[in-house]
């Protein structure tokens, strides 16, 4: 039996396959983490896949879906690490779901470097946090703020757990694309696939899908861009087909 | 009179109010350029823009379209610097329009430095030339190939001639992406505006527009995606709309 806290409820993921343990308080996942659950190259038989930020544990959920590998959660948070904790067994999922709860700083102390087949992340988006941000829930500012660890902090620790030829993949805004590809050069991950997220088809993008080889040889690939709504405000079926499946 | 040779013709350019002289055996006009003139911030009644590498004068005649600015173009096949020169005549744009035949690379032999508002360019795509691509055709081994300029030359030299806070506007093939980033950071270029054109709105991308502004703040936006054809082969409205207006 799985415990629920008080403020905590249990949702279903988008395809309705699995739950997960969220609390309005603290976290709740996001579009982005989905998009790159389904984006990122896995491997399917075997292998080893971690990722770092992981908060309530989404990502690792979804890529079970995705993977036979082994996968591993980091989250500094400690609520959130324990929502994670018990979600992959609300699942039955708790062989193959490890979480650890970490700062990413030190994860070195824990974990083998370059032992990865793949690292996701999905990094606080934000650089700076003001006083009222902080003040108003400490869950979501550490979330959504580089506060515990900057992007170059989260390109840096992924570039020393991946396998040579390794996959890195980070959901990001796009108005940071060209600070992530210079840290991923930085670190020898060359971005290898990118695809860019418009809400609709006029506007401009607002999420950045980018996955990068360690040590890959230069060359990009961008896919077709993906769409979230039509005109009619409904989901696009382009759309419906990644995020629900 | 303009004089037409005899491997020459004269076409009209996409929106068909302004002619230019092609010659298959020379050079010809491709979409990328188009798409560029289209694409870039230009001064509207006052400035000064320059077309690096700019074949047959392609980018100033329709820039001329868009921008009263005084405009070079500046092309080192002499061939095609005498094309441009003689289509500037035949519109009856050549009081706005000058071309220099110069290797950009000694190119600040002739301009001021932080002169330009704007600086354009469609350069060599491809990084090796074969000897079969050099014996076949010259013209265009050196249109194509990095065998006169490299990608380092063109953006090095578009940040000598650009203003402070002047812009850049290049097309390229995606796969250069990450190249093209490094290097305009690398000259203190900071992109600022990047648009993919897709065949299909299912296909990667084919070609990247992107513009930077010299010492601009971060920030990239990603527009809206274009997509040249629909999925009946015909030419999107979106694209017919850039293309030949």
């Amino acid at each position: 039996m799985v415990k629920i806290e008080q403020d905590e409820r249990i949702d279903y993921l988008p395809n309705e396959k699995l739950k997960i343990i969220q609390s309005p308080d603290v976290f709740s996942f996001s579009m982005d983490a989905i998009l790159l659950a389904k984006f990122c190259y896995v491997p399917i038989q075997k292998g080893k896949i971690i990722d770092l930020c992981t908060g309530n544990g989404v990502i690792p959920l979804i890529l079970s879906e995705r993977s036979k590998a082994d996968i591993i959660g980091v989250e500094i948070q400690e609520r959130l690490y324990k929502m994670a904790f018990r979600s992959a067994q609300l699942n039955g999922r708790h062989e193959q779901l490890n979480f650890i709860h970490e700062d990413i700083k030190d994860i070195d102390k824990t974990l083998t470097r370059g032992s990865f087949d793949v690292v996701t992340c999905n990094p606080p988006y934000f650089k700076n946090v003001t006083e009222k941000d902080w003040n108003e829930n400490h869950h979501f500012a550490i979330a959504r703020h580089e506060i515990y660890c900057t992007l170059d902090d989260v390109i840096r620790i992924s570039s020393e757990l991946v396998k040579q030829k390794g996959k890195v993949a980070i959901v990001h805004r796009p108005d940071r694309l060209i600070d992530i590809i210079m840290i991923m050069r930085k670190y020898h991950i060359e971005p290898k696939r990118i695809q860019f997220i418009h809400p609709k088809k006029e506007k401009e993008a607002n999420i950045l899908l980018i996955e990068g080889i360690k040590n890959g040889n230069p060359g990009i690939k961008i896919l077709q861009p993906l769409f979230v709504y039509d005109n009619d405000n409904t989901y696009t079926k382009q759309f419906s087909d990644v995020y629900f499946s």
